[in-house]
This record gives structure tokens, sequence and C-alpha cells, in this order.
């Protein structure tokens, strides 16, 4: 490990000064659907999408005009201990497979017409096996997660995060277990299909990595560093970069919200300019959600990962931005409004 | 009312000889969704919904090349019982803010790529008063259901229904409350926001109704003619229509179920080729899906009307399309499946 600090802590004071949302435009958004040609309240939840995107984004108007799911793949040390049915060897011929457009993602990306970023973080020199050392260094940790708030610099208007790593509902759940104590058991599940016996073999590593790292586990970032997995630290990157630049951002599922909780845990108003795009079938994902203060959009039973919530839910906010930008007024239609 | 019952006979015929799905594409598009690239049923309800495409359109490999939402519109007698907070002048209104793209309906089919067509149904002349008299003789009715049947026939591979019409939620909870029986008042909502006494007089209004009908309300016909609207009749049509044209139908909310249950009430696998888009907000909707046993894909607060949850829906249901049509395989993509 890296002696120095100093990284950890421009890490801190960028979590620590994440701007407020524009209220002033999110009261514009709220005047403005006041007289949108429907009844007050009636689109339900797609009107709170659309005040919130103006909040985050800082525009009466949000605009949408290029959406984003960016997807980190990295390689785990913690698959060594048989916590997945599929090889390491998945994870990046996964990333060949979204650059080939054969995967999942692929498609919901061109059904929704979403940019499509796929980030390769060192896969093939997995992290460290969290039950014996730490995932990684700080030095690493904090490029890390200094590479994830570079990758979102695009010009993306509103960004979806995924992710792709074999052996990550482990590194996942570990997280949980961390940051919100309890049984390790109570954050596993079957992730890609791991058997009863897998799923024990799960809660066992995540008890061995806890004992390895007790005393240490109190700083979100030291539990980051210690139980993650880079691609979960790229994404804590993405989310804080993403409010300092005014980028609203939906989360995907299990392994996605470790990072979100990662953030929250250092800032409790950290998730604010965040959407859970969906509750995952993950078992754990519910109780994680709670902590994290997220309703997600969907309920669909998808445990895939590769940003496939995230980028579902993309529709729907899509969906409420044209709402709230195009419907006509009742004046402008015409249309007797109630008494 | 006219003499002749053969309209209705005709009716019946048709909704008895609904064609059961088509397995064998049904089960060849489970065995093409076990070599996709992705852990078994990892996509949870997203490949549900691609066996159902592919076992009601008789296609190993559904198509969705035309999506189509039609929405039904007419008004209601019964609004001279204060049942809504908006004059019934706003039907025909909304009808042209559709035809000039300024309704929430608008954004969301032009967001998701969905083709729109309304159909007009008498607005302007109401149907009948049912707290007082049918809303439809048997000559109207079947003939509107047999507009409906007409309307869909035009080449749409999978169609939303959905409705515009002041007072419908009124006229809906009377069908649910003489299908289901129960007091008046568990089947009324707010509709576009009633307040406490306009949702007494609602229950009111119904409680008149059954009592004016009652004796006549065995026979599931019967009840639409006398308590139903035509936008409601229309629906009935279109859903069976679409059954014996192999087309997939997404439900709308809260008044679009109420066509749903009169097909259901004739035939118990009426509805075997509907999914219903969206839990409406209106307060009795949970318990009507419960009784068509339809589990909605979207639950998002919304009371809208004018098919905009079955379109939000529809953008899900072409996105699982696209996965399972053109996801790569294990094979293709060159990825170790597990053990």
């Amino acid at each position: 490990m890296p002696a120095s600090g100093l990284p950890f802590d421009d890490i801190r004071a960028l979590v620590a000064s994440m701007p407020a949302g524009n209220e002033a435009a999110a009261g514009e958004a709220q005047a403005r659907d006041s007289v949108l040609v429907k009844p007050p309240g009636a689109l339900g939840r797609l009107e709170d999408i659309a005040f919130w995107l103006a909040r985050w984004q800082g525009k009466a108007k949000p605009q949408i005009t290029k959406p984003t799911i960016a997807i980190f793949g990295s390689d785990h040390g913690v698959t060594k201990q048989g916590v997945s049915p599929y090889p390491s060897s998945v994870t990046r011929q996964m990333l060949d497979t979204f650059a080939a457009g054969g995967a999942a993602i692929n498609q919901i990306c061109l059904a929704n017409n979403l940019a499509l970023k796929v980030f390769d973080l060192g896969i093939g020199s997995p992290s460290g096996d969290i039950t014996i050392e730490p995932a990684m260094d700080e030095r690493e940790a904090a490029g890390t997660i200094a590479f994830g708030m570079e990758a979102i610099a695009d010009g993306a208007d509103i960004i979806g995060l995924g992710e792709m790593g074999i052996g990550n509902t482990t590194i996942a759940a570990a997280i949980y277990a961390a940051l919100f104590g309890g049984d390790p058991t109570a954050w596993v599940g079957r992730g890609t299909g791991a058997d009863d016996a897998m799923v024990k073999a799960k809660a066992d590593a995540i008890a061995r990595a806890l004992d390895t790292h007790a005393g240490h586990l109190k700083d979100p970032l030291e539990v980051l560093r210690r139980l993650g997995g880079r691609e979960i630290a790229a994404m804590v990157g993405a989310i804080v970069a993403a409010r300092h630049q005014k980028i609203p951002v939906v989360l995907d599922g299990f392994v996605t919200t470790a990072a979100a909780a990662i953030v929250q845990a250092m800032n409790p108003r950290g998730l604010d300019h965040c959407i859970a795009g969906h509750f995952s079938a993950e078992q754990a994902h519910h109780k994680v959600l709670e902590r994290l203060r997220l309703t997600p959009l969907l309920s669909l039973g998808m445990r895939l990962g590769e940003g496939t919530g995230a980028a579902l839910a993309m529709g729907i906010i899509k969906a409420a931005a044209a709402m709230h930008n195009d419907m006509a007024t009742f004046t402008s239609a015409g249309v007797d409004n109630r008494d």
C-alpha cells in the first residue's frame, strides 16, 4: 500500500462538496406541470421524474439528448473461493460481446436509442482475494475512482451505470455486510445462478473477508478499497462526478447500488441525484434499496447486470421528459379545465 | 331495444371460439432463450414476455414491426349525475389534442416509436344515463363491438388499447360492481380528481344503476350494454378480434380493464393473449387485476388513461422482443458457459 493518504482525501473533498439541487428549476418545472393538459398528478411518478431531472440538470425543461449507459468491467480474486458458476474468463468474453453488439444491453440501448460506453478496468488482472488481502491498494482504488470520474465527462445529459464482473455479487454483498452490518447470509443471493452450496460459499467467503479486514471497516473508502472491486470504485467516481457536472444518474441493480452505498455512507445526501432503475431479483436488493432510501422504477425480476435495468428505466425517464417538455397546456390546446 | 338477439349471438360465438395459443412457437422460443448469452432466467419477466409474444403471434421469433396504440373515445350520460370534475366537452377537446400531437400519449408514442390511432365513437352524443336507462340498445352495443373489431385490422403486430371519455371511471366501476359484486364504494375512486363528495356521488350513481338494471345483469354482454360505454364496447371487440388475428394485446388502466373483465366473464381463457400495462393509481385497480389474474408490467402511480400505461409498457415489450431475437448465443459469441 502506498504511504500517501492524499488521493483519498481529494475524493473525500469531492464527495463532501457535492452540490445541492436547483430548486428554482424544479419549481418552474412544477409550475409548468400544473398547466399541462391532464388532471393534476395524473402522470404519477413520471411527474416526479420530470421535477427530479429539472432539479439535477438545473433546467426547468430538462433535456435528454444524449442519454448514455456506461458499463464498467473488472475481475475479482474472490472467484478463487468458488463463488460463481461461471469462470472468470466470461468477464472479458462479455466485454467482447458488448463490442460486437450481441448482449442484452446492446438490444435495449438500440431499442431506447441510448449511447453505450464500456470500460475495461484491467480485466484479466483480478483484484486481490478479499478473504485474505485487500482488493486494492489506496493508489489503485483512488486511481480507479478517478477513472470513473473521467469516464462520464463526454456530454451525456443523463447517465445509466452498470457493470460486468464474474464474482461481483459476492463483492457487493461484502460491501453491504460491512456498511450495514448483520450476518453475511443476509446479503448474499444466487447471483448468476448459484446453488445452495455456492450461496453458502459466498457467505463463508464474506465472513472470512470481514474477519481479515476487521478493525479497518469504519471508513467507507476503506471498505471500498479492501472489499470492493474496480467496477464498483469506478461507479463511485461516476456517481460523484455526475453530481458535480449536473448529470442525473440511473443506477442498475445489486452490484451498482453497492457503489451508491459507499457514496451514501460518505454523504447522506449523496444519492439525491440518483434514481434506482429496478429491483433486482437478487434477494437482498430490497433491503439494500430500503437502506439507500431509493424506490426503483421497475420490478421485472431481472438479475443480469450489464446496466440492463438502468437502460430499461431510461426508456421511462425519456418518456417522462418528453411529456413534460412537449405536452400542450389547457390554454394552448383549448381544453376546458375543471372549475 | 331491437327485438333481434342475433348480433349478440354472433359476438358470443366469436368469444367462445377464441383460439388457443401456439405452444410449439412458445416452446421454440423457450429453447432459443436457453442458449442466449445470459444466465438462465436472468431477464426475468422479459423472458416470459418473449414466450407470450411467440405463443400469441404464433412465431418463435416474435415480430414487433408495427406496434400500435388504439384509443377509443365516447361520452356518457351518467355525467349528468355529477361524477367528474371535468365537463363532457373535454372528451372531444382531448381527441382534438390527440390529433394535434399535444397530449401525453402523443409524446410516449413518439418516444417509443408507436403508431397511434384514435377512434371517435359518437362523441357529443352521450350514451344513456345508466342510473335511469341502458347505456345502449343491443344494436348499438353490437355495432360498437363490431367497430372495435374492425378498428384493429390494419397490420398491427401488437396492439395497446386505451380510452378517453369524461365520466368513464364511473362506468368502469359500475361494470366491476355488476360482474364482481360487492358494494359500489369498493369499486369507485378519484378518477381524474374527484373529491370525497364526488366519489360518493359516483358510488350513489352506481347503486342506482344496479337497482335500475337489477335482474338483467347475469349476462356479461347485457352488463356491457346496460352499464357500459361505447369505448368499452369497442375495446371488447378489439380484444376478441385481436385473439382471432394473432395480435397480442396490451391493456391500459382502470377503464380499459373493464372491457377485459367483460371478455373474461364470457370466456375464462379470453385474456390469455393480454398483458396489463400498469397498475393504475385508481384505488380499485389492484382488486380488478387480481380478479382478472393479470400482473401489470409497471406501477408508476399513473391515472390518466389515453393508453399511456399501455404505451409505456410497450417500450418494455419491444425491448424484450429485441433481446429475444437479436442477442447472441453462448456459441455464436464464444462465451464460456457454466459447467
